[in-house]
């Protein structure tokens, strides 16, 4: 959690925590903690542990827990997520809701200083965070156990046409949104937190996803969805105004929820199988943008602003009107989202050689006035629909963050 | 693929291929391919991209294909690794078998090298190989449809009393493990090589895992497992002796067999929760190591040799005798395997906050005679068997390498 944006890459890097590995340091406890060499900024290469004189080790990059926001959401979106929504056990009162966000929100942020849990049953699996961040929504059944006052958009959203969604996939009391640049760190780190939870809570669902693993690509690379769409062109910049206004006010929000915002997930199955019976052009018509360079059809470069008026020779508009991009732009400025989604690819089943889709994740400070508007458009007609399928769905909202002595959702206590 | 040991990580770094992104190159169309700028021994600098001058990009880097072996079994592993069985359809002839072959040779020759496939639906996903990996495995079925002799333990294992296998993570006709530093190559890579066979098998199983990703260690730090155990400790060098002859040597396998090996997989459940019940001398005794650095219990360092000999002052062995390690090693010499493993870590289920194990991965030359007497000695006894449970296990013959111009199996048909 930060509260001013996130680093630009050369920042964060000059700002890294170094974690000797477990391993070389020879750590031998259930204490044990990694080194911790704090790097000077403009002295990179005093940040470096000996012995790794080209470059430093990614999986030592920490991302702040403490701050008047959670993190996780200005962070630069890490390589794997793993999302879980836990069910509160029944008798779980106002109290036990409250000590076990301290349970957690301890935890979360030894972990994500590359620290063991308190009671961390395999410390060694903790010495790399990776750029673990932590990041923890409160669904209405929690607001209401804690007796809290609930912002009006904390429910499930409306029935919208296109929706097939599985009971399994949807809603939840607690969500935990935990991601790093390494599979290893976000499957210890879940492992902990639902091992905290355990006498709370029982899990509903589990998704994880990925994006490009670091180092695959450039820094500031927009990740490619399994349709091989450059997919997150259009967003905001932490820090911006626009990020201030759209993702961190409070709007109409209860107090306890000022520095937070609110979150959705969609579970959104995209059919391959599909899609590739689509040509090129077709598939370009469909969201508006081509495939090579993410462009907007009437543009060379991927940040090149759409001209919606522009028309072919013969008269159509170059973007189509129901293309993707079209449908999800409103000219209402108020009704725009911060996109932080994950593509997810699991064990095909049956004919199909693949069962794949997007965990689309969005932010934003209300979801009624600003998400549902852009789901509503793309539901009465976007052609991406002909091979797209929500079938999962969940709204949170996410408490503000914590100081250090605090814990996440303390507001609300 | 390479008839040399995998190259060091420095050797690698100066034969790597660099690939310019396709946003950055402007690609436009399906056969557009990355732009290869082939790195100078001794001058790592000049193989980096102009925009990158800190580091070369791991996504870029490419395994040889075509060689003597097939690739993905001296390579160091890489981050993550999906493993897919399929059933051949009735319909397939020998013919049928070995076009299907020739297809998945070529898309595998070309995607291992950052191109698209020759089919490829979404070519942009195809531009990060990010040390891809693929590489084919023959089961019985396969093998006796192209009416070639097959090696004497291609066949399912013996029946462990450990066991508890389902059969739907059981055996298999082809093998395909594809294994890359990036998820998202992984996941095309898997889809692009399924397509292929669509008309000629369908999929029986397929299992995910992972490691550390790449920049999350220093490069030759030992795996650790979901146990939190360095995993791998053990193991033969690419390019030693042992390595050609426990892995590599004809053995009595059949000519057709000659530069290929044995696979076994082992999907081995490991119950976190009960292993966490246990205290950390406990888990150290289990294994003969200890957990933080994977030293033998009458050892220092991760490597040093362990003492069977030595006793505690009250006479027990300090390794105790029915530690893994102990279990594991044979004091036959020719009894010894590559172990070439990944974590999984699947959504947990009832109360259990976790699905986790490892895809125990082994390559031998002879199953029968390496692989078999130590699953035989870990299955009579070994303390690690009481947290650790082998729902599925395959077998397969890896053919050997293939020259361009040649495909995987040549040697068979
Ligand atoms: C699997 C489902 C989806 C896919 C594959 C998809 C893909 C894309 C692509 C390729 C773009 C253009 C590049 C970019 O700016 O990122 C885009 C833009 C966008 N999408 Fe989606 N999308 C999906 C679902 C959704 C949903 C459910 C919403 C919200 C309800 C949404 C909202 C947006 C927005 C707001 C933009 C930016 C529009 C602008 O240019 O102002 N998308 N999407
Ligand atoms: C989930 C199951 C398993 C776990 C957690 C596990 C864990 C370990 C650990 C921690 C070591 C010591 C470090 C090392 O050298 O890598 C080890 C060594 C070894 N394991 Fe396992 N193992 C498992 C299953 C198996 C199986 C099924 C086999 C073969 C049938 C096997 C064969 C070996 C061998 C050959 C060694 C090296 C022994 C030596 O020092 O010579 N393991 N294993």
């Amino acid at each position: 959690m930060t509260d001013s944006p996130e680093p630009a890459p050369a920042r964060r890097l000059s700002r890294r925590h170094l974690l000797l590995g477990g391993a070389a340091a020879g750590i031998g406890a259930a204490s044990a903690v990694g080194i911790q060499l704090a790097g000077q900024a403009g002295e990179p290469s005093a940040s470096r542990p000996a012995g790794d004189p080209e470059t430093g080790l990614n999986g030592a990059l920490t991302v702040p827990f403490h701050g008047v926001h959670q993190a996780g959401i200005e962070t630069v979106p890490q390589g794997h997520a793993t999302f879980v929504a836990l069910t509160l056990h029944d008798t779980v009162d106002r109290d036990a809701v409250r000590r076990m966000m301290v349970v957690l929100s301890g935890d979360a942020a030894r972990l994500t200083q590359g620290l063991a849990a308190l009671a961390d049953s395999e410390p060694e699996l903790a010495v790399v965070p990776a750029r673990l961040t932590i990041t923890f929504g409160f669904g209405p059944g929690l607001v209401a156990r804690a007796g809290g006052e609930a912002p009006t958009w904390l429910r499930p959203l409306p029935a919208f046409g296109v929706d097939r969604l599985e009971p399994a996939w949807a809603d939840g009391d607690l969500l935990l949104q935990i991601a790093a640049d390494d599979p290893l760190t976000v499957a210890h780190a879940t492992r902990m937190l639902l091992k905290d939870t355990r006498s709370f809570a029982s899990v509903h669902w589990v998704q994880s996803g990925f994006r490009r693993a670091p180092g695959s690509e450039r820094p500031g690379t927009t990740m490619r969805n399994l349709f091989g769409q450059l997919d997150g062109t259009v967003n905001m910049v932490p820090g911006s105004e626009d990020f201030e206004h759209l993702v961190w006010r409070q709007a109409d929000n209860p107090a306890w929820l000022a520095g937070g915002t609110g979150f959705v997930l969609r579970r959104i199955s995209m059919d391959l199988d599909k899609w590739d019976k689509l040509d090129r052009s077709g598939r370009e018509s469909a969201v508006g943008r081509t495939l090579a360079t993410g462009a907007p059809l009437t543009g060379v470069a991927e940040h090149d602003e759409p001209d919606f008026a522009a028309t072919t020779p013969i008269g159509f508009p170059v973007i189509p009107e129901f293309s993707h991009l079209r449908r999800a732009r409103s000219e209402n400025r108020e009704e725009r989202i911060l996109r932080r989604g994950y593509n997810y690819d699991d064990a095909p089943t049956g004919a199909s050689v693949s069962d794949s889709g997007l965990l689309f994740v969005s932010f934003q400070a209300d979801v009624d006035a600003q998400f549902v508007p852009i789901q509503r458009r793309i539901d009465t007609l976007d052609l991406l629909n002909q091979w797209i399928t929500p079938v999962g769905s969940a709204v949170f909202a996410i408490p503000p963050g914590c100081q250090e002595g605090g814990y996440i959702g303390d507001t609300l206590f």
